[in-house]
């Protein structure tokens, strides 16, 4: 019985503790991966400080259609977001990774109270350096078929 | 040199064979999620077989504003593809996996000819049943910043 009651007292906080039995454990290379591209996007999208998050950056080959490739061409969208938007958000709800890759799951909004776009970015990393992106970015739309979110 | 000569041969052919360092070794559940959501993908969007695709779907939890709850949601989209763009056709251009999430970036074209959207799809998988959907759709623009597609 006294077994029986620190197994019933521990479980749960085990249970807690650990990570969903769904999720994988991510190899030391792919947690890196995986903080590069957070921190890049918080000071790129968020802080929107081209120098603190061009540190992270390879040849960065472009493939938002939108933005000219390069380093270069982040500085020219982060100018744009500043002048333009400078109180957009881009908040983060999910993240996956794949070796290599670091997909997010993005709710963006450019101004306060806008119902924003719904975002997935791809971003490739090698030798701790983001070398590629590719994103698809979809205006949310006022009304929807199923109340689930497009998050 | 004997060994060396075997070395010098052997190496491009093992090269070949290996998939790339960047890659990882899936797990067997990994790739078993892949291929469910890749044979999915083909008789939905491309074959546009209802019947043959739904054997895939669990509770199907839809996060596409214009798509109903569950598998009616994705008889509902099959029919009105299969009515208003029989010829549409989803290629997909780059999978990855995290565990039970599968993630597609798709070129999707509803009239051949149609320069498309660039599509990022995730679908959640668990005890080899869809449960979950996720999806950015972007009308590929008819000029680019970038020489590098979106794909």
């Amino acid at each position: 019985m006294k077994l029986m009651k620190v197994v019933m007292i521990a479980l749960p906080i085990l249970a807690a503790a650990m990570p969903a039995l769904a999720e994988r454990a991510y190899s030391p290379e792919e947690q890196k991966n995986k903080e590069i591209v957070l921190d890049f996007y918080q000071k790129a999208l968020n802080d929107k400080d081209f120098e603190a998050a061009s540190k992270y950056l390879g040849k960065y080959i472009q493939h938002n259609p939108l933005a000219a490739d390069g380093p270069e061409g982040l500085r020219g969208f982060i100018e744009f977001l500043k002048k333009t938007y400078p109180h957009s958000k881009s908040e983060i709800t999910r993240v996956m990774v794949d070796g290599n890759y670091v997909i997010l799951r993005v709710h963006a909004i450019r101004e306060p109270g806008d119902r924003g776009s719904a975002i997935v970015d791809i971003f490739r990393v090698e030798n701790n350096k983001i070398e590629e992106h590719w994103d698809s970015v979809q205006p949310i739309p006022e009304k929807s078929a199923n109340t689930n979110t497009m998050f």
